[in-house]
């Protein structure tokens, strides 16, 4: 993982076989971040997306298989739950046929390359978990 | 509807029923945002996209159910439409089989959560309605 | 092609018949940028999308045909590549039924108007060719 320092936060380029929320997490507490939007772009494989099921109230999940496929978007944020920072982020994967898929990223290693602008802002903002849900939400 | 204030915009955390274009406006008008970017993620139901069809210069729509579904990106920016402030919004959906929608966002309602990050510039940025296209474009 | 200087860099708005790699570029060369992310959306025709196959160690494409498709997202960022700007764009694009398709930038034309936030960092990133891979890999 490299990691640039800019006026307003930091380009993260992940290396192969970095993790994408773990990766993350790591910046978050190296820097102190308690708040920060995230955008990013790169090449995964072996990921796990989830898709909140409002019955069951929990996410149901679905694994995207060895192949690499391209990041075709994420988005999110940066938080604190129970103090610890944590990522949450959106994402889109394309195929080899473009076709696409989206969730909820719970992990997503790199293939080739990810490159994500972390924008950090000052204070903090915090989840927590709501059993209404069965997710974590912000408490601003 | 949750609005929480940054050095260079705000974060918009919606609650459940908040529809999105309408709370956006209402962000913009109560904060005189006359420029801004946009960047979200969430959870929604109800939601109507559209595709700008060339040869009929109109919108043609598409409903998504009750059921609840990922807002996996939501991309965009405010401007003003005879003075009055615009969100202008191009999401991607995500269902339970991560299955993905995509177009220009005339209404969602929050079903969990949306978080969606407002990046305000100084200015004013407008839009007019173009026949040629039938859909309202920059001016600036 | 319109572009709106902002505090943190630029807002572009690409008129019908600009092509989205080739006008960055340009704005990149002109306005002297050495590093930059871009978020954008709009409506194209005459796409070509590419997914990095890592056996062949190279893209393969997939054209979009001439009808006009939402451009549902647009994320990437701006580097240097021998010295010369490069413009690293993921999109997303959405059909008259809502489908979607992604991947990898090659081109597409403007069929409506692209609007692209161009947020601009000072110093430089730099690519490299890898071989590896067979694609351009950030050097920070």
């Amino acid at each position: 993982m490299k990691v640039k320092r800019t006026e307003s936060g930091f380009l993260v380029a992940l290396d192969v076989g970095d993790e994408i929320i773990t990766s993350l997490k790591k910046v978050a507490e190296l820097e102190r971040i308690g708040m920060a939007s995230l955008a990013g772009i790169g090449a995964v494989r072996d990921v796990v997306l989830g898709y909140l099921d409002l019955d069951q109230k929990q996410y149901l999940k679905r694994e995207f298989g060895p192949e690499s496929m391209e990041l075709v978007s994420l988005l999110g944020n940066v938080a604190r739950l129970e103090g610890e920072p944590i990522a949450h982020c959106h994402v889109v994967l394309g195929d080899r046929e473009m076709h696409t898929f989206g969730g909820h990223l719970f992990k997503a290693t790199t293939s080739v390359t990810v490159e994500i602008f972390v924008r950090v802002f000052e204070g903090e903002i915090s989840r927590q978990f709501d059993p209404n849900f069965g997710a974590n939400l912000l408490t601003i």
